[in-house]
């Protein structure tokens, strides 16, 4: 069934985008590159978020909210990072309309023009490090560990829904610390809490590393990340946490009296995700037949669907099934009965199947009398017939094996999607097949614009956390301290 | 303690504003109107939403997420709306900034001008409408009970932190009907939603009714509402649901084929409450020693205070206290220690206070020695020593009692400030002591204007759910149907 979708085969793309909107996730709205997130997609989103708010909380962070709008005069102020941002500014240059003169609809009015024009913003680091410049005066007011959960502007001209938006849902973590060590720890820690989110809550693994200085955030000394590998063979970069030096208590003359009494610049971190994780999300589980949703992301993870002919059959499933029903909540679990009458039992498979939906339960006449229900699988699409008693605690380990499968079988597609090469005629061969290629590279920008350039491929990340040797760089032969990663990507 | 606050009766607005920046609420950003929620407010804010979120799902909604932007076009297509929010709008013009050419920071480039402006949302009405267009076909596709919890900008002149903000968050509801009546009762449901909340979670009595045509939200033909009474007698308007007939399902045309098969333009409702809320909260319970917090909303429910002098007086506190702590958030009562040895216990007392912390605990060497603790009350700043023993249960009982005792002061305060006038005369008389007034009106938006000239008083709302009996108008003599409540307003 779930007859629309292109096939992964087919057309990847063309997939990704049929599945986002036909499993009610997302759809592109009126406005250029604005999505509008559906019912079924904003409960996965809210998931993800109540998780990592609960993670953030834990390791010490609390929750603020700052202005939407950021002054143009604060942009410029960190060199690098007005660079990167400008080129994709929503800017907001009046305050009114009014009634157009000729009587048809409504025009901007000229004299409501902004003195300054306001940007929506990119990313909030500008207008917070402008605020903490009152929040810090001494040792005593540090660390400031702040979290903020908002929407954010860039007016990307090539837009995906969730991998790629104009308008996108995100949390930017902004830390100010009393030293470099400390703001160095702050990010890596970070990036750890991305990286076990990833593994443990939406089962993708990730490799984790520093970005090259070609692929740094707009004002950051280090970027860290998060990289995980999607079906098709392209990379995608599902988090980053930087460390920021003292760029912007530079910019913003934010300093701190230390505990010798000195005064000093604050060290900065900044750290986020997005709803491009909802496009990860989806790429890395789902198949022909539709989403593929990890347990513990899955609004609904339970159906359950009656096999009935006439009223009397409806009444006796609803019976057979409610206690079975109610021990599933009393876990924790959510289920949804589906006896709507306006659809086949046939179609409301395809429909679950296509939705992600990880466990669905059916049973019919046959079913009742044998005291058995069957049980179907979304990510293997097996089914077995199991008796009902008992199966509330089968089900609940059946969906903690599924959380598990998914993340393994993943863990071994990426291993057979990972190659290391030596030679650049090796490289540019496997390329052609996607999957992360190690390779060892001498370290300048200029070598990683060639290789970008001539194969499409950039350093997804130096990777950290693993043992690195020596060796020659795959295109100029020159020393290589250790093998980076490339792929082609999102 | 708490010096800097300016108390309530030399100057209200001023202990306002003093107490919201001082107990670390929000403070004024560099953004004109715009304010940053700082975390401790920012955490009041979530336990308002965490509730109203589950409420709404508890009666059937659901979340998702519009674009932040709308067509200026679309603004245009529903009459009253256009004309209700054209003079406060947030328009962007461009979508790009370059390096200025006498090389000095940034421009906007004027070669990424928009075709069409986008307006910043003040409210989604006809973002959603223009969506539900492609959703809704047939009466199987109704109702459709959505939710956003968004930020919203609307440009006004004069703002204040929380009460009148160019950017607030805040959510908005927007569900489609097949029937007027449905439509009509999911109206009044919400403002029943919105007032239980206000009652049982902030604490605070409302009066449900209906607006007057000049005061209904631009597009709707009924706006329920709750309003509350503050403590300088001035009412606020806390949260609006709107039935709003078929007039966006016109403009957008959205139309559903009803079970006769016919084509029927779609039923609408709106309603949000926002961060408003906040300044509600703190205008009805606090005092000149700072904010007072209903326990179901404080971020810190009971704080625990050594009083110590050498060290091995604080280690003997933290075991003393250890036990009664695990027992307090085995209850779920969120409890802070404060330990820091960089303040003294009163100046301490004072910033719970100031921050509102409805329970405060503290020990010292004596209370030890005779296994008592000191708790004082938020609400009524009394102090009582009890044993240890069985302090939990006491506490636990005593967050109760805070609710109610801070519920039950403010309906006395309310009935004490609300009146029933029979003459003009008496009106202005009463209306100077603010508070609300009951007064018989004669139905006309003529004389509702002359009186709020006259008076600054405005009608709050035409009550519902309480008797009514015809009269005739305080000012024209002309006959009324019932005594509508008056007061000046926020």
């Amino acid at each position: 069934m779930a007859k629309e979708l292109t096939s992964r085969e087919e057309n990847y793309s063309q997939w990704y985008n049929d599945l986002v909107q036909k499993a009610d996730l997302a759809e592109t709205s009126a406005v250029r590159g604005c999505m509008v997130i559906k019912p079924y997609g904003y409960a996965i989103w809210e998931k993800m978020q109540a998780q990592l708010d609960k993670m953030f909380k834990e390791t010490g962070h609390v929750n603020a909210y700052f202005p939407l709008f950021i002054p143009k005069s604060f942009f410029s102020k960190e060199a690098s990072h007005v660079e990167g941002f400008a080129k994709e500014c929503a800017v907001v240059t009046h305050y009114r309309l009014k009634n157009s003169p000729d009587g048809k609809g409504i025009v901007v009015d000229e004299d409501a023009k902004l003195e300054e024009e306001l940007i929506v913003r990119p990313t909030s680091e500008t207008i917070i490090w402008n605020t903490y410049k009152n929040w810090i005066q001494s040792y005593r007011d540090l660390p400031l560990l702040i979290n903020q959960w908002a929407n954010v502007v860039r007016w990307e001209m090539r837009t995906r829904l969730f991998l790629r938006t104009a308008e996108f849902l995100w949390q930017e973590g902004h830390t100010a610390h009393a030293t470099k060590e400390e703001a160095i720890i702050e990010a890596e820690k970070m990036m750890g809490v991305y990286s076990q989110f990833a593994r443990e809550w939406m089962a993708m693994p990730v490799l984790e590393g520093v970005k090259s200085a070609n692929e740094r955030f707009a004002g950051a000394i280090e970027t860290y990340c998060i990289e995980a590998l999607m079906q098709d063979g392209k990379a995608l970069q599902a988090g980053t946490s930087h460390f920021l030096g003292q760029n912007f208590a530079k910019a913003f003359d934010v300093k701190f009296l230390d505990k010798t009494g000195k005064l000093e610049y604050v060290w900065a971190t900044s750290w986020g995700v997005s709803t491009r994780l909802m496009g990860a999300l989806v790429m890395t589980h789902s198949d022909d037949h539709g989403l593929v949703l990890p347990p513990k992301l899955a609004p609904i993870q339970v159906v359950m669907i009656p096999i009935y002919k006439t009223q009397e059959e409806l009444d006796s499933f609803k019976d057979y099934i409610n206690n079975l029903k109610s021990k599933l909540i009393e876990k924790g679990i959510s289920v949804k009965v589906d006896d709507r009458d306006t659809h086949k039992p046939g179609w409301k498979f395809a429909e679950y199947e296509l939705k992600g939906v990880p466990v669905r339960i059916a049973a019919g006449p046959r079913d009742i009398a044998g005291n058995t229900i069957e049980i179907a699988r979304r990510d293997t699409l097996t089914k077995e017939v199991i008796p009902i008693e008992n199966a509330a605690d089968y089900i609940s380990d059946l969906l903690d094996k599924i959380q598990i499968n998914l993340y393994e079988k993943s863990i071994v597609f990426r291993n057979q999607n990972t190659h290391h090469v030596n030679t650049y005629e090796e490289f540019k061969m496997k390329i052609e097949d996607g999957g992360f290629i190690y390779a060892h590279w001498d370290g300048t920008p200029e070598t990683e614009e060639k290789i970008k350039e001539e194969t499409k491929a950039t350093i997804r990340c130096i990777p950290i956390n693993e043992g690195s040797e020596e060796g020659t760089c795959i295109v100029t032969g020159k020393k290589s301290v250790g093998k980076v990663i490339f792929a082609r990507a999102y």
